[in-house]
């Protein structure tokens, strides 16, 4: 069972196996059909973000509201005693007493994890240093399943930083469960690191190419999923400066793709896809952050649902 | 139908004439009996403030909750993906799914109306760059309404920085719908630009005077709107020195007035009001933080009610 | 009847005498198996925080909501208009017109008694200064008074910064309307002020000691209340570095003490408490976070129930 397996909450994208997958979609799938319910009337979520958000943030916290539960938290480490030296493992097991589930984004790498030790209730992991981000992993996957009609047998390119990037991370792990060809594009510097790429083949037996000139595969993408190349992420901001324009995704580009390709962005973008095929069928980067939304109602109700 | 002309929400004072102003005044006036309501159970508002406020924010926010809404959002942008480089239209086009209406102040000139152009949701402009800040002005004239009986045949003074500040801007395209006598005052460097009293007298037909010593007109006031001195919005900060203290309301000017004489500011005030004077019946800057709720509650009402 | 006493709010510890206590004590008792209830549907909670806090604001937005209210509020004096230049009787002035109850964490010494000198709703102090803290001496006294099921007889040390910390000071004052024996610890430079001593002594009768070493007294404690020595309290930092490590608690401390022992801490902690000692049964200041939920509802309820 889903809700037995995932007690201590969603801590990372390598706990997911096929059927958790699947059955996570399918309740997804369910919660495009369900604007409010009170499922979770007297439920408190906690969102405690200690890096800036607006989409991951704000669509739990909309969630929680439109299942009818309520949210406490902070948008900024600032403002918390964390400012007066406080660890994070006094702090979770402080809010604990005050919610039924945490929400938690932290720069450090393994911090849910770590809170996930300390709690007695669920922690959510909405973004923990490089490596983990998987909620968002699990609503690109809605997004993909819900607009191709299917996971297994796509070509998926995934783009951008692919070193620093918790988000292709995540998807990565979860894609891995399904029959997909993956193509691993990125400038040199931001290949995916060795150790990733080895449990990813050897582990996972995940099927995938690296290359760096995109335009090689673009007429046989089924989706493409672009990234920012985030500033945040690099000690040495010369090495950002090379690589920040290294890809733009244009008109010229979509054009060169499927009939029913799909470009997908975890956003925020800042100039790697155009704006001017924001209005394009094939982009459905917005779109995806609706279908957000729904799977943050999915993971809310099967983790507090009484 | 106020409703159907403003389904893309509140964007400016300029879109904005007598019949639509008597509508909501009317509205605002049936909310002071209001103190709670479920009207708009299972909404959700957002309210992105990329500039600090309290009474905006907070009246919004608290009218929701009065009316069995739900509320998401930030307070600053520094805690959003604006930090990482997000465009507002990128963040107005994510965050419409999360909610049923936005409520948006930025520092940036036409912030609003380009928010609205992105958006499917209802946007209401809670203060963009100098020009606008219409919901406001709404709230100004709900005070004088309720604390005059009518709003034709008023002397009424707009006194302080006629040059940055918003909220007389919006004022006076308000005004400009009723039969009234204005006199903008203000020093030299802070007169009204030429651009805005050609639209209001060629367009609009203002009846309108300039002066720079209120003490001339004191006694035949009916209205006196008072604004900040805002540092924030001088270029030069030299500028801001010379004229920061140019204005100071003291118990004798208040002797001056008439009986019936109401003394009204938008907040925040610094020194141009002295306290001393807070408790006089013709001090109602603060009765008009409350008339600012129940504008709110009819406006958000008005634009979210099934 | 303590609603028409503390009308105004929970300002100062001072105001409360045991009659009070030992009420709030049985409503915060009561509490404890009440999860959610509706008797506050409606309300709104305003809360205003200057300073950071963590568990002070999310237990009050917690204990708000579990009783069926709404929140509404600022995290940091920053996105207010405070930041403007606002006075924080204007904020107050403003912020009551959209709420029933204010919640303040201000620095300023003697802000809230300020704020409810100008409210006309109640004000709950959060932290004024250095010198009150009134709701954490009162879930400290419930977390006593539960854990140990009564007040009268015990022996209590207090110790670390007994000059600048405001727990410690709120703490003393509602322990003098007991039958306790207190025990004043700290380093030279951080005891509790002159006045402050012998107001406790003269008019308010407490028994008390002072004295640095707390192994002296370690075999006779029932409690040790240990506080953080707060670096942001300090004008001359030199003066924090010699102090900040002056106690450390440890498992061999633990181990001296008696078997039905308590250890409390307001929290933060930074390293005056061993983490290796948090799961023992002795150590309650976790246990103690979650009894500030049930107190902040009694609290709540008390002021706000119509």
């Amino acid at each position: 069972m889903f809700k037995d397996k995932f007690r201590e909450g969603i801590i990372s994208a390598r706990d997911f196996y096929r059927e958790d997958i699947e059955y996570i979609l399918q309740k997804g799938h369910e919660m495009l059909s369900v604007k409010n319910s009170n499922i979770l009337s007297g439920k408190i979520l906690a969102t405690l973000f200690f890096e800036p958000s607006t989409r991951t943030r704000l669509s739990f916290e909309s969630a929680m509201h439109r299942l009818g539960g309520n949210v406490i938290g902070f948008q900024s480490g600032d403002v918390s005693s964390i400012k007066k030296g406080e660890s994070l493992a006094d702090t979770i097991r402080t809010v604990e007493n005050y919610c039924d589930c945490i929400v938690i984004r932290h720069p450090m790498e393994g911090s849910a994890k770590m809170a996930a030790r300390f709690a007695n209730i669920p922690i959510i992991n909405a973004g923990s240093g490089s490596k983990e981000h998987p909620t968002q992993a699990l609503l690109d996957l809605l997004t993909i399943n819900e607009e191709m009609g299917k996971l297994d047998g796509i070509n998926i390119g995934v783009m951008g930083d692919l070193k620093y990037g918790r988000t292709v991370h995540s998807l990565a792990m979860l894609l891995s469960n399904f029959d997909v060809n993956i193509y691993f594009i990125s400038p040199e510097e931001l290949k995916m690191r060795g150790r990733y790429k080895e449990y990813l083949y050897q582990q996972r037996k995940v099927k995938f190419k690296e290359l760096t000139n995109y335009r090689k595969v673009l007429d046989i993408l089924d989706v493409l999923y672009m990234t920012r190349i985030q500033k945040e992420r690099f000690a040495d901001l010369e090495e950002y400066e090379r690589v920040k324009n290294f890809y733009v995704f244009s008109r010229k580009d979509l054009k060169q793709t499927k009939d029913n390709f799909k470009l997908l962005h975890p956003l925020p973008r800042i100039n790697e896809i155009t704006p001017s095929i924001d209005n394009s069928e094939k982009s459905i980067y917005f779109k995806q952050t609706g279908y957000g939304l729904h799977m943050r109602k999915a993971i809310l109700a099967e983790l507090l649902e009484d």
